[in-house]
């Protein structure tokens, strides 16, 4: 890395020492050609390069963060968190490593947010608390930030700066262009960063709807302007890339619902979807004011998602439309629609309660019609269906998977992806935010639209590229990882945590007490065994019994013996009373011996 | 339950008695009828019923087992195993509760097995090695069993019984006549039960191939007969209840195949398929026949399943095509197709080790052609869709997810089930095989065929019905449930332990250790505290140290003021230490205090 950057400096003083001698030294030069043949050309001019680190995105959903450095400045783009997979065993979250941040810090110019989801924002509270950097973005996407901020105490300190879409803000020596785009939230950004080694696009999140529920078409025009004055690098979105066609505009959700509360028209509505899928909860609202029924709201994140898009102006509710979750029962079941968080199947949202009879003021079934407008995200499809068994069997309606257009993708499919790589035109083409499936596919787009394999980077977390106009290539990488937030630990939980919780998992645990006499090692008291997650321990007081009498037998072996260091005798505990259970039940607990010398 | 039975016993007395009454007190009758008017009609004649309890497979994906009752006589069909849910930490397999088996054993007149499936033979060798119960089953499912039970040490003294699709098989008052159908492995079978109740038919799993790649296609005039001759109740699988249409032909597999080995020509060909699946192992061996390739197998269920179905004739194999794994290195790529396990992603599967660099004979990397020729079981999307990655990492080309038509389903899609329950025509319809929406989505089918809502029943597993020309009602439920295999353990992992386990994954452990005075209470060594899976010791050993000193202060308190109950000092210190734990991390690990007296 430092050999690499060292590289990198000796360019940039090439550049600047050329640009010097083209201003000064043209008399020189010709003097010099005066009495001497040209031997060789002057040197060529080296354009500035732009640095790109991947900090997160790569080859995981979520936890988008990229940095990009020109002529020592750096602008981040995004800084989002992702959910721990099932391995990642008591996890609550999952943020970027922030270390190259850290060891950047002076020359980090601000963070550009693209848009207010949590796999592009939630890293930032972690990262504010660390370091102060100035974020810009849009106004619904920074009253969504500013509320989490407030959350963790960082809000008053913080330096957001809102900034309309279309608009630019100087960072250093870049700036950053936000263009409007479409997605599952409003207020959605794509970013150009106008730099001086030229321009290099960021998509964001995004998708072509050409009639949005809410707000504009994506701002093509500004892509297209952008192809034509020349872009470097696009970097470019991949969620759906392995998806064919198109993504269907949201019209045809606004049509699936119309006819959906038409059949509902004796029962009460319950809808569950992304909190933050504010278009969706507008497409709800529009249809029980059409069908005269009142909304009201479950779920914490919903209800802070939709008021800070109300209080900005990005709901439009009617007046007197809005109940409180307490008001239910004053209204007949066709007098109400309940939207609701939950479409994943999460343990503890709003709509598994309810499924699980475990909510506190919403009862379900018979008479209710529950319809999810979401998608399960790969690894939710198992939970949603048990939240959608659980229903039916309460004898509840339920529409789901697909069973209507009662959802949308917010993510571009292969036509769009197609469409938004032709009018960006860029020299290289850079695949991110997937998994290696879904950046792979988005390459193999770009390669059949012309661009040369060469000019395309598959990056990893902590890839770091140099780019300009005459190459692309590698450098070395940069520190960059997964950090386990759990509890209020962040970072305390790693690979040997994990194992150990995964092992306790899998076959729980034998403890095995024993005090020492402090002079001759031989059992002054236990050895007693304390067993979680292993057996039933009332049936398998024999087998116990057999493990306390082989612990004893290996402790006054040992104390005969005169075998007194603690770690040999542990570990002599611990292989014979592994072999033992391993021949009696072919399992595999974890094995404590604890000494106490008295 | 007890009254129920009696109940019903008395009804098959009822029964007996009029039919002796019919043959021999004809002329009494008339004799009766001389002196004095009839003052009621004679009793109406009570029809046998058959009563049926269900211990496995109704909201829940396999553990497929129901019981059949008529006149004192019990049939069982099916006695299958499921795979653990995510939340069932480290059991190895789920299995039915064989308590009410056990209870009427001496009334049990055969096991008959549909087909070869782990979902419909995996619980037999629990029960074997518990009762000795006489089986049915065709060659192919019967082969497939032996093997299993030889594992077991269980197939010399088991009573296997090999029946040809088409013939009948007498098990007390009853009749089971096995019907071929199609489904991912050969020789599957439905079961119609003749009763002196009536007809009952039991689809086991199957589905529609006009054209399939081996053997014929499903007997459809068989359910014809049946149907024509009356048929009482249709317990009908519900897999795909809520797929429309149909699942397409094998053909359409054999097409896809065709056209990758042809794609594939310079590359190795690694197909990744479920070991059952003996007709997909036909076509791709067909296909390396037609190229010239030789085949290598991967994956000891994968040897096993072949070796069975090629010594039964249910596999063609061509002379000098099968080569030994350990042969691999002496052909070029394009002479090989090696197929493989691990098509669902399993950790421990042949293409899982390949694709994690952990196999110890095959290295896969570019210039594998890898195709998945099977779609991902609800649940395991996540762990299929990480295994592709790896395998795209490593440079392989990947044919995965419907991206060619390289599977289809074994199960009938809607078209297909609503063909067959309109053959079938019964009076009674029970969907079985599948969740709760599979269930509910069968039984919608049904009724939009015309059956009576108040003639079809959706069940529970343990949910006893009684059916009848009269009537469908459902008696007390009968003994059912999970009973979960761990190791060699059988049942004595239970929610208690599963409960630890989850608590111990969550959060990890804490164990406080001290030895007390026997004669005062006061501490004499420690308290130490021993920590797994909660934190990174090195980096929290002041919390640790927090965690004793507070430990210790509540054991001298305890001491001082003369509180002996070691059960009230352990709460006292999991208590005190929960909430100290709480402020400090948020986090909640198990406590265990552990106490010795010396």
């Amino acid at each position: 890395m430092a050999e690499k950057k060292r590289t990198n400096k000796r360019k940039y003083n090439v550049k600047r020492s050329a640009k010097m001698n083209s201003a000064k030294n043209g008399s020189a030069q010709k003097k010099k050609s005066d009495f001497k043949p040209r031997r060789k050309p002057a040197p060529k001019k080296q354009r500035p390069s732009i640095k790109v680190a991947f900090l997160g995105g790569l080859n995981e959903i979520g936890k988008n963060i990229t940095l990009f450095e020109c002529e020592g400045d750096i602008v981040l783009i995004d800084c989002g968190m992702a959910f721990p997979d099932g391995d990642m065993l008591g996890v609550d979250l999952v943020i970027p490593d922030f270390t190259y941040i850290e060891q950047n810090i002076d020359r980090v110019k601000g963070l550009v947010i693209t848009h207010g989801h949590e796999d592009h924002i939630g890293g930032i509270p972690f990262l504010l608390s660390r370091m102060n950097i100035p974020i810009y973005g849009t106004p619904l996407t920074m009253g969504l930030l500013g509320n989490k901020l407030k959350e963790h105490n960082l809000f008053n300190s913080a330096k957001l700066n809102t900034v309309k879409a279309g608009s630019r803000v100087r960072l250093g020596c870049m700036e950053a262009e936000f263009i409007h785009v479409n997605h599952s939230i409003p207020d959605s950004c794509a970013i150009a960063l106008h730099t001086p080694a030229g321009i290099v696009v960021h998509s964001g999140d995004f998708k072509i709807d050409c009639t949005p529920f809410i707000g504009e078409m994506i701002d093509l025009h500004a892509f297209a302007r952008l192809g034509h004055e020349g872009v470097l690098a696009f970097f470019c979105e991949s969620t759906n890339a392995n998806r064919k066609g198109y993504t269907a505009t949201e019209q045809t959700v606004t049509a699936s619902l119309d006819s959906l509360f038409n059949e509902a028209s004796k029962n009460r509505i319950i809808i569950a979807t992304f909190a933050s899928n504010v278009n969706r909860v507008q497409q709800i609202i529009d249809c029980a004011e059409k069908y005269g029924r009142k909304v009201a709201l479950s779920g914490r994140s919903m209800v802070n998602y939709m008021s800070v898009a109300a209080e900005l102006g990005y709901l439009r509710i009617p007046e007197n439309m809005m109940i409180d979750i307490d008001m239910l029962s004053r209204y007949t079941p066709e007098q109400i629609v309940l939207i609701t968080t939950g479409s994943q199947g999460e343990p503890m949202s709003a709509l598994s309660r309810m499924a699980y009879s475990d909510h506190r003021k919403v009862m379900v079934g018979e008479g209710d019609f529950i319809i999810i407008s979401a998608n399960p995200i790969p690894g939710n499809e198992k939970t949603v269906g048990n939240v959608v068994d659980e229903l039916l069997k309460r004898g509840c309606k339920v529409i789901y998977e697909g069973m209507y257009d009662v959802h949308v993708s917010g993510h571009a499919c292969q036509e769009e992806l197609k469409i938004l790589q032709k009018l960006v035109n860029p020299k290289y083409f850079i695949p991110v935010h997937g998994e290696q499936k879904h950046l792979r596919k988005n390459a193999e787009l770009a390669q059949s639209l012309g661009i040369d394999k060469k000019n395309i980077f598959i990056g990893d977390i902590g890839s770091q590229l140099e780019i300009n106009h005459d190459f692309i290539k590698e450098l070395a990488p940069v520190t960059a990882g997964k950090v386990f937030v759990d509890g209020l630990g962040v970072g305390d939980v790693g690979s040997i945590v994990l194992r150990d919780r995964k092992h306790l998992a899998q076959d729980g645990l034998i403890i095995i007490v024993a005090s020492l006499d402090v002079y001759d090692g031989h059992v002054i008291s236990g050895p007693d065994i304390v067993s979680r997650g292993f057996v039933y321990v009332r049936e398998s007081e024999a087998l116990l019994d057999e493990i306390r009498a082989r612990a004893l037998e290996i402790l006054e072996d040992c104390a005969d013996n005169n075998i007194h260091e603690w770690g040999t005798i542990k570990n002599r505990i611990k292989d014979s009373v592994s072999k033992l259970i391993a021949q009696k039940t072919r399992r595999n607990p974890m094995i404590l011996p604890i000494l106490q010398e008295v």
